[in-house]
């Protein structure tokens, strides 16, 4: 792994880094935020994911995020949203809601995608172990988060795996790939047509086969032009409800999709997380 | 003027406009924030110049600031930082250091930039009326602020304009472009060979000349990059200190000259805009 840049930011330092992926089997791009805290001891991590067409930039210049983490002494992962480079197969007509910059958290097992979209394998298995290598993280102490695409894969992500997140929480989150366009292109295109299969990458499927979280927390705009095709936070509420699993669903009026409406409620997140580790 | 986006952001609104401007004579790109008071009263300002290669993007998605002047009532405003399009002439080169995104807040006398290059004069005597025509902006409460070519940009400005300004701080200002290789390419190029007359465009220069403010606040990082060769604070202490002009110099170890920095100490920057206006 190589740190890429550096540059001090509220007391600690955000850096960029680069590796080669084992996983995806191409160089991936991450950032991390070290809080000034961890001078002195290790200290908990968010993983954040983002969106459709995002990189390992859009949050980490985006957000505001660092002066919060800084003061409460909490790390910041920001992961690339999928492979890159040549070789790396995109979407046949270049749009921005498949391949490139829409990895959408899945373990491809369709040609030709299979071979670098890995994204789920990258995060559960790969990411935190480098981080941890580098950095003074302790990676028993993780939450999870991210945003629409990438908050349904801190939803997918979080639920499978409660033993290596404590909390999830998400900003807008495709709730349920399986009952969206987004999702259904994506997942038909990465996992083919068996749609038995698809119930993995769905976070409202999860929690009817037995996935649970202590908690959950959303935060929704509704101005966001995606509300009622893609996002869908009313399958979550019903699949919560049935799980017993308690979830906060914070609607916020005029708000939107964009960076603008997360930097204005990511502090009270970071806080929550912070909370519960 | 036209709208062209609009976000809510901290229960204010984050918005981009553009207008065809009639002092350099191509469309120009602003971005204004408008906090929650202005929905009862009209609100002081703070004008933000940017940096070398930026636009009004910038600062807006990169500061942080909309938080902080949320909280104090407090609208910013961002322009971008030359003109752009069809017909403006840019650096022979394509250099990033002058040109389009880099108007260095001049009125270029010397052909072929003096037909648009007139960023001084979009600043001082237009683009405050389009602001305070479309939002509930007191103009007799501006404070004026910047970053590096932008910092250069208040500085100057600010002199030259007690009356208009009331106040002016900078991030990592170039605060004697005579004195330093951005400065004299910019100002030769925009200006010609005469000397003189790049006076009017060189803080340390104006407050030689004359030129007043009633405090001045910078704000440096140690590890900036651009320090010795460009910025060179000390000749603004020394220029300062002879004119009998208070300044407030805080040096900051270890940080750099990206956003970084300025996210880390824009909210200071606000609160004392703030108290003053």
């Amino acid at each position: 792994m190589e740190i890429t840049s550096t540059s001090k930011a509220f007391g600690g330092a955000q850096h960029f880094c680069v590796h080669e992926s084992a996983q995806v089997k191409t160089p991936m791009t991450f950032s991390v935020f070290v809080p000034p805290q961890a001078a002195s001891e290790k200290v908990p991590a968010l993983l954040w994911l983002s969106g459709l067409t995002c990189t390992a930039e859009n949050f980490t210049v985006k957000a505001g995020a660092q002066r919060k983490a800084a003061e409460l002494g909490l790390a910041l992962i920001a992961p690339d949203t999928s492979p890159r480079g040549d070789g790396v197969p995109d979407d046949p007509d270049g749009a921005y809601d498949f391949g490139l910059g829409a990895g959408f958290y899945v373990n491809a097992t369709a040609s030709p995608f299979d071979a670098h979209y890995r994204m789920r394998a990258y995060v559960e298995e790969e990411l935190l172990g480098v981080v941890a290598d580098a950095f003074p993280i302790d990676v028993a102490r993780l939450g999870l988060s991210g945003h629409s695409m990438g908050g349904h894969g801190a939803l997918t992500i979080g639920l499978r795996n409660p033993g290596r997140f404590r909390i999830i929480s998400a900003f807008s989150p495709i709730v349920s790939p399986i009952n969206c366009p987004w999702g259904r292109k994506a997942l038909q295109g990465y996992l083919g047509d068996d749609a038995a299969a698809w119930r993995a990458y769905d976070a409202c499927a999860l929690l009817e086969d037995g996935c649970r979280a202590p908690e959950l927390l959303v935060e929704q705009g509704l101005a966001d032009p995606f509300l009622e095709e893609q996002l869908r936070p009313e399958l979550l509420v019903k699949a919560a409800r049935d799980a017993s699993v308690p979830l906060t669903l914070n609607y916020r009026e005029g708000y939107d999709h964009s960076y603008y409406f997360i930097a204005s409620f990511i502090d009270a997140h970071l806080a929550w997380h912070r909370e519960r580790l």
